[in-house]
């Protein structure tokens, strides 16, 4: 076989290689077959159109073959229309038979799929799991301005220190080139130390939570936590898993998918009704600090009787605290974590909302108990995070980095925030009331009157403002209907003109 | 990890069978480890009086520890009461040691220990899992050098171009801050749709593989994509998974976790044997450019066979191509997905050998039926791979840099390659013959004499020298024996260095 390389017409970049794959030495039948392979690299488009051919007195050294075997297949090959020679300039692959792939897949569509694992087919996880997917397309003729989106969770990359981060990451990826060969991260497959040594100190001053490094594994997001405790904790058709309804539908894929029994639990103005739980429960999820996406804080009683039931029953409790960076209020509530004997509570923390979501970032904060377990099914998935990003996000935090961003974009999210609930005791309170929270990025607002809000948020897409009702957050019947005002996209002027527009869709409901 | 089988005394019925599990391969402790474990399987009733242990001269293909080992082992058991030994006949269970029930839940060690899967805490999953784990520490006294480390599918990073990494990662960064804020990873979950091009036009080039954006998907390296296989095309306690014994046991494992029935087909020179698969084998797990540990390609005619197989019984195929770029000879060989009708094959690939596993990024080049499910999957796993690594590796591919590394380090390998075939065919001759190969980063050799490799490889560790013996890869009975001469962590001198420790260790074997 020989490795050919040939470089393509008109590209400056000298690096452009194609390498063939010919068997075509000593072959007897040599002419035949370097015809036939350089016919399909074209057909395939392996070789793309313009891509210049080896000349010919380079044969021997390209495709083990004469030079003139070699010009009588360019001939052949021109002849048919594949290659096109230009005068003292050489040989090259023609335009017309220059195609994307042309291989196709067998038509088989329903036959294969049975090869599936059904579970990903039910369409109640596909509709989960397409939670975030974008809403249709607006219909609106602006078509200038970018949509004003309130869905929550979103962050602005606008305001993200790019520079710094761009500074940290060049310096921590020069610190990774002095490390031997490893199969490891540098510290270990349960995440980069120092970075762990910064999420316990990140932690310790936003949420009063005590750990160790020693505790926290990090992990791709909070998805990815979701799911490996999902796989860890979860006996498959046997566990009862609890979670809030309303409540994030990728989470509970996460744990249906490990085979847990799932069981949706209401949330009233104190959080998630602990009388409701199943005395068999087995595994209790909840965002205690900023119900999600309600955005109520469990109250202290509520907590208090959460954690007694939990070790009574001898449930375990997953604290999802996506945004408890920001807060707002005076609030004496921090982190479930953080409380009196909360050594079954494992934490989940993301830098999805305290940074930005395209970093796949997270963590837990578990029990020692579980670690270990923890860090081989980790080892697993994946074993372990990007190191270069871990690194980056590492000098992010201990420079000061984040606390001074997490800082500034409290103050604009305040901002933001007020704005929002001006309007919402203002002029929308004849249709909305807003459910009192103190942290994160979104509000929730209850309906006052009998709107139908999902045909609310459809009518907003013709103004190109994206917002969800609440229907989409339960799992058992809809207790409650109202809208989401997530505001971490959209900025002032933004959240202005969205409002305005929600006001005209809720005076023409 | 080792299923020991052992037949029952005066059972007529061959069938009837004790599975220990048994994680003693390799380390230093077997004797204590085997002394152990067969103690445990007796007092816990797993092994019934009167069951025969296997013949201390078995005791590899069982225990994967040698024949001196196991009866020093039995001497030990049988003074302590738990075995008899009978004149000419064998060892055996006693009876005073043997308790009525039969095989036992694993030990609880913990009271908590009970709400995590038990799959977890499995000795067998925990030591194919910690198989990259370090080795124990040298005891050499030389502690100034840092180990010669022979271990297969190491990288050293110091031959990474960490500067042109930087500056590229540095400018995609600066792409990144322009996106709006969005659930997305800037192109989609599948992976950014640039990187997903730049995948295709990579193994196009070296690999044969016609693949269109489409088909492919960004994982968090082969392991995340093993993973993303098994919960996708396993159906619990139903699919059978055909693996290579030897293998790769972090595949096995992912297999597992996902409640397939793993059937471990033996290779020969050919590689796998494809006449040894089950009928109802649902999917095949092979690597067919370099079998791995033992480097052979699979033949021209088993792969047609393979593929003929697969599409008979509706089988899927998963092809881990991990170093398929670093080729050597005039193979004629490309993927197997690169054949005709090879729409059955998942082909994985990775960066993790031909850039840096710290990345944590690979890919699969799907059929298209299964796409969709994989990539809704991967959004229930952990939504996408982080967004800046997708970047930075697509600039780097886009700009050449990874044609070029790569070829610079086929230089680098060649040499070392050499280096080792002229040791391994000269001064090593006596004792090592090595396999043919024409791809990757290792070679393996088999043993020619009776010496116990995994003492070797233990002796060496007092020359600071890390070699994997072929034992570790084995799932059933170890058939051949050998050393893994992994070269890519290891320069030139130190190769030399370390292959004479061996030449020492071996004389004095």
């Amino acid at each position: 076989m020989v490795q050919s390389r040939m470089r393509r017409k008109g590209t400056p970049n000298p690096l452009f290689e194609v390498q063939l794959h010919l068997a075509v030495r000593g072959s007897r039948e040599s002419a035949r077959t370097l015809y036939r392979e350089l016919k399909d690299a074209i057909v395939e488009g392996r070789l793309l159109a313009g891509a210049q051919l080896p000349p010919p007195r380079q044969a021997r050294a390209y495709f083990g073959v004469s030079r003139n075997t070699a010009a009588g297949v360019y001939e052949r090959l021109m002849n048919d229309g594949y290659v096109l020679a230009r005068q003292g300039s050489g040989t090259y692959v023609a335009e017309r038979f220059t195609a994307p792939s042309t291989r196709k897949e067998l038509p088989k569509k329903t036959a294969p799929d049975r090869r599936l694992n059904a579970f990903w087919l039910d369409p109640n996880v596909t509709a989960a799991i397409g939670f975030w997917r974008e809403q249709p397309q607006s219909t609106a003729s602006d078509r200038h301005s970018r949509p004003i989106d309130f869905r929550p969770a979103l962050v602005d990359p606008g305001l993200f220190p790019f520079d710094v981060f761009r500074r940290v990451s060049a310096r921590q990826l020069r610190g990774l080139e002095r490390k031997p060969a490893s199969f490891k991260s540098p510290q270990g497959n349960q995440g980069h130390f120092y970075l762990r040594e910064a999420i316990t100190k990140h932690i310790a001053v936003t949420r009063a939570v005590v750990s160790q490094p020693e505790d926290v594994l990090v992990t791709s997001g909070a998805q990815q936590a979701f799911d490996l405790l999902a796989r860890t904790l979860v006996i498959r058709d046997e566990t009862v898993v609890a979670i809030e309804d309303p409540g994030y539908p990728p989470l509970r894929i996460a744990f249906a998918a490990a085979g847990a029994k799932i069981v949706p639990i209401g949330v009233d103005d104190e959080g998630l009704i602990v009388e409701q739980l199943p005395r068999n429960v087995g595994v209790i999820c909840i965002c205690p600090s900023h119900q999600f996406p309600l955005g109520m804080p469990m109250s202290a009683r509520r907590r208090k009787s959460l954690l007694e039931y939990a070790r009574n029953c001898g449930a375990l409790i997953i604290e999802d605290d996506y945004d408890g960076e920001f807060r707002y209020d005076q609030s004496p509530l921090a982190a479930l974590r953080a409380s009196e004997n909360a050594d079954v509570v494992f934490y989940v923390g993301t830098f999805s909302k305290c940074m930005l979501s395209a970093l796949r970032l997270g963590f837990i904060v578990a029990p020692k108990w579980a670690l270990a377990t923890l860090i081989a099914a980790k080892n697993c998935l994946d074993w372990h995070c990007s190191t270069p990003i871990q690194s980056a996000v590492c000098g992010f935090i201990a420079g000061g980095h984040l606390t001074r961003h997490v800082r500034r974009m409290r103050e604009v999210y305040k901002e933001r925030r007020q704005l929002l609930l001006n309007f919402l005791h203002g002029e929308l309170g004849d249709w909305l009331e807003p459910i009192p929270s103190h942290y994160g990025m979104h509000i929730a607002a209850a309906g006052r009157s009998s709107v139908d809000f999902d045909h609310v948020a459809e009518a907003l897409l013709r103004h190109d403002v994206k917002m969800h009702s609440f229907s989409r957050y339960f799992l058992g019947p809809q207790t409650r209907t109202g809208l989401i005002f997530g505001y971490g996209a959209a900025d002032l002027s933004g959240l202005k003109r969205g409002l305005v527009s929600l006001k005209q869709v809720l005076r023409s409901a």
